[in-house]
C-alpha cells in the first residue's frame, strides 16, 4: 500500500523519471513487504518559480546519466579495445582490481597484464544491477566470459562479476572477480 | 532539493523507518544529482482506520527483516559450521554457485566439496550492500578470506564477493566469486 | 489509480471514518472507471492545534449520524406503531407522500389513512442506499411488503421504495411508492 | 473545514472534473456536518510519465459518461418509441421490473405489456439523483406521468420513480414504481 | 527543516510568487529557529477547473500590488510635489499624523503646515519593511532627511521613519516620526 | 482560497503553533487578496523518526521565543530601572539609537543621557508588530509617553515608536523615534 510522492523541479525526461519511479518502488520494497502492484509513486514536478529554499529559487540540475548504460558502454569499448573511448569515461584517480594481480590505475597496465592471460575475451552479460551508495552509483555486471587462452584454445561459460563505482558520470573504480583461474588451472 | 513523502501504515520501528528513509534517499540520488543534505524524506504514518483501498481498511504487514543482517548471520553460521542454524535460513529451492564446481542445492554438498579446497576459511567483510530487485532483496557481501589450505599452509587476503537473493526473509540463492584458484595456483 | 486524501480534524470514530472512506471511494468511481481495488483513500487527521482558518483554530463538529440507520430505525418504530419514538425523529415541517392520497404532515394522519388500506404491514428491506444532496442526506429503502388486507386476507411480496431526506439527523421528508394498488386491484 | 485532494491522471474534461468535485464534496457532507462552503476540493492532475504503480506507468481511462444523462436519454428514446436507440443503450442481461407484472428482459415485451395500460405516457422529470454503488452507477429519476388511458381519457400528475443501474455506460437494470394503479382504480 | 506547501490558483507572476515564497519563509523563521537555507517552500498552482469550494470553481483574484512599491511611489510623488499622483493613491478616509501637529486628512493641509517647517525635504531611504496585519499591508520606511530650513540653511542626516497602512492597494494611513525638532532646536 | 501546509518536527506548544499559523496566514495575505476566512493553514507534525535530511534524522530545535514578549519585557525592565534584567536581555554588540544623540552601546550611557531629558518616563503601548527579516525578528512598539520633565512639569501623550532587532532571543538593536523635542520645544 505505500504511496510515495517525490517533489522535483521540472525538466527531467520520461526515461529519467521512469528510472526514478523504479528506484523509489525498489526502495520501498526493500523494507515493506508489498507487491510491486501495491506500490504507487507520484512525481510532482514544479516550475523553478514555484520552489524556493532559503527564499531563493533553484534550478534543476541535469539528471545523472544511467549508470548501467555507462558500465555497458565501458565494457563494450574495452572489448573492442577502443581505448580512447574507454579512457574518456574514467574519473581522475580511477583504480581497478582484477583477480591475481595488484591494483592497477591505467587501462594500459590492464592490457599489458591481460596479454598473458588470454588472447581475447568476450562478455555475455546476464545481469546488471545499479543502486546509489555514499555519493556514487554502484553497478554490478555479471555473466560469462568466452574467448581464447594464450595458446589459442577456446574457452566459454566462465563466470564473472564486475563492480563499478560511478561518480558524476565517470568511472571511479572497477573491481573484477571471475573463475578464470579455476578453469585455466583445471 | 528533492522532497520525498512516503505514506505507510503505522507500526514500523524506528530502525525499519531508518532503513526506509535511507533507501528512498539513495533512490533519489541514483537519478538526481543532489547532495545527501539536499534530499528530504518525510514518512507519514497512518492508523489503519485512516486508510482504505477499495473501500476496505488494510493492516500493515510486518516489515521485511534487514537483508544485510540475514546475509551476515548466514555467513557467521556457516563459518562456525552451525548447519542447523544455516539450514533454517534457506528458502525452498535454494541453490548456490561456487567457483569451480557445479551448482549445489544443499549445505551438505557444499561442505563435502569444500573439504578438498581448504581446512577452514574465515571471512573479513569490508562491504555489504543491499537493494531490492524483482521481488527479492539482493545483498552483496565482499571482503577477504583467510584460512588454511588442505596441507595446513595458511592463506589470507584473498578477495571474495558473495551475492545473495533473499525472498520473504529466506535465502533463495548464493553466488560466490573469489580468487582462491588464483592464489592456490600461484 | 485515483488517490484521495481527506484532511479532517481528529475526533471521528472508526465507524464514521469508514463511512467517509466508502463515500469518497464511491465518489471517485462515479466518474473514474477504476475498480474498487484501484481507489486509495487516506484520511489525515489533525489536532485542532494544527489547523487554522482565518488564523483561528476550529473544533471538529460531531459527525452526522448514519442516515441509513436513521431510516431503518424510523421504519422499525412505525412498524411497531411506536409513535413516540417515530415522532421524535421528525424535523419541523416534516411531510410525507404516500400512493393514492394527498401529502400528509403528521404520523396520526398517516395511521388514520392507512387503516382502510391494510390491517398491518411488514417491510422486508432488500436495499438501502444513502448519499448527500443539497445539504441533506437522501436515503432510499426498498424491498417488499407483507401483511393483511382490511378483510384479513394476507398479502406478501409487494414491491415498495421509500425515499427519505434527513437534515441534521432528523427526517424532513418521506416519499413512498409501492405496488399495493396493483395487487389490491388484481 | 475538510479539505480533499484527489490525485488523478490528466486527461479529464472540465465537465468531468466538475462532476468529480461535486461527488467528493457530497461524500464529505454525508459524514461531516460542514456547510458546502466549508468543503474544499483540489484535483491534482498528473502526466502519465509522473505516475507509476508497480513501477509501471499507467494510462488514464476515459471518464465514465454522466449516468444522469444516460438515464434521461434512455427515457427520451422510450417516450419517442425510438427503440433502436434505446436498445443500443442496454447492457447484456438487462432486466426491468414494472408495477403489476413479472420481470421483463426486452423492450418489446415492455411495449406489448404497456399497450393495455395506456395509449401513451409522458414523463415530467422533477428530480434526478446519481451515485456509485458496488461497481455500478445508480440513478433515480422521479416526477409525474401524463398521458391517455386505453379509452382515450387523459391523465396527469401521477407520481413515478425509476431506478437504473448503469455499468460501463450501459443500462443493466430499470426498476419502476408509480401510482398508475391507484389512479386507474380510483 | 520546515517545508511549506502553498496551494494557490494559477495566474500569479514570477515576481508575485517570489514575494509569496519570501513571506512564507519569513513567517516560518519568526517561530522556528531554522536557517534560511533550511526552509523550503513549494507553491502548487491549480487550474481553476481543479479547485472547488462548496462544489463551485473559483477564479483567482489578481495579486495585491507590492506595498513597498506603493509606499516608495507615494513618497517620490510627494517629494516632487506631484499632488495629483499622490492624491490618487489615497484611500477614502486617509489620515496622516506628523510630529508636532494634529492629525491631518488631506495633502493640502500637510503642505500648508510643512511650509513653516522647511523649504524642502529629501528622503534617503535606508530600509523598507512590509508585512500583513489585520487586513492591511503595513509598510515601514526609514532613513534620513536632508533639505533646507525656512531660512535657507541646509540640513541633512536627520532620522525619520514612516509607517503606512495600505488597504486594497490604497494608502489608508501615514504616521511619521523624525528628529527634526531635535535638530531644529539644537 | 489559499491552503498552506507546513511540515514541522513535533514538539512545539499550542501557543507556538498558533504564532506560526498566524504568521503564515499573514504571509499569504501580503500577496493574495483573500479574506482571513479564506486562508487555511494545516500544520503537519512529524516524529523525528519520520523525517530525514541527507538520510539522517533531525531533532526539532526549541521554538524561538515570542519577540513581542521580549520587547515588552525589556521596556518594562527599563521603565522600572531594573538594569540587571534589562542587560541580561542584550546580545553582544547591542547598539541603540535615540533622538538627538549619538548611537549608544550600553544602558548606563542611555540612563546618563536621559537624566537631562526627563525625570522619568512611562510608555503606554498601543501597538506591537513583529515579523522576520534577514535572520532577525523585527519588533515595532508604538504608543505614547508620559512622565515629568527635569523641572518636574508633567507631560503625556507624546508619540513614540521603538524598533528592535532580536537575534536568537537577544536584543541586537533598539532604534527610537519620538516627539519629545517637539513637545519640549513647544
Amino acid at each position: 500500500m505505500p504511496i510515495v510522492e517525490a517533489h522535483i523541479l521540472e525538466g527531467y525526461t520520461p526515461e529519467e523519471k521512469s528510472r526514478l519511479t523504479t528506484a523509489l518502488t525498489d526502495a520501498i520494497r526493500l523494507v515493506v513487504p508489498a507487491s510491486d502492484e501495491a506500490v504507487t509513486v507520484m512525481i510532482h514536478e514544479m516550475a523553478p518559480d514555484n520552489y524556493a529554499r532559503g527564499g531563493k529559487p533553484r534550478s534543476p540540475a541535469p539528471a545523472l546519466p544511467d549508470p548501467k548504460q555507462i558500465a555497458h558502454d565501458f565494457l563494450a569499448a574495452m572489448e573492442k579495445r577502443d581505448l580512447a573511448t574507454a579512457k574518456a569515461m574514467l574519473a581522475p584517480g580511477f583504480r581497478m582490481t582484477f583477480p591475481g594481480t595488484a591494483q592497477m590505475a591505467t587501462l594500459d597496465e590492464l592490457i599489458a597484464w591481460a596479454r598473458d592471460r588470454y588472447r581475447f575475451v568476450r562478455k555475455t552479460i546476464t545481469s546488471t544491477e545499479a543502486f546509489h551508495k555514499d555519493g556514487a552509483a554502484v553497478v554490478y555486471v555479471s555473466g560469462t566470459l568466452s574467448g581464447e587462452w594464450p595458446d589459442g584454445t577456446p574457452f566459454e561459460g566462465i563466470r564473472f562479476i564486475d563492480r563499478f563505482e560511478i561518480e558524476d558520470g565517470k568511472l571511479a573504480t572497477q573491481d573484477v572477480w571471475n573463475d578464470i583461474a579455476e578453469e585455466r588451472g583445471a
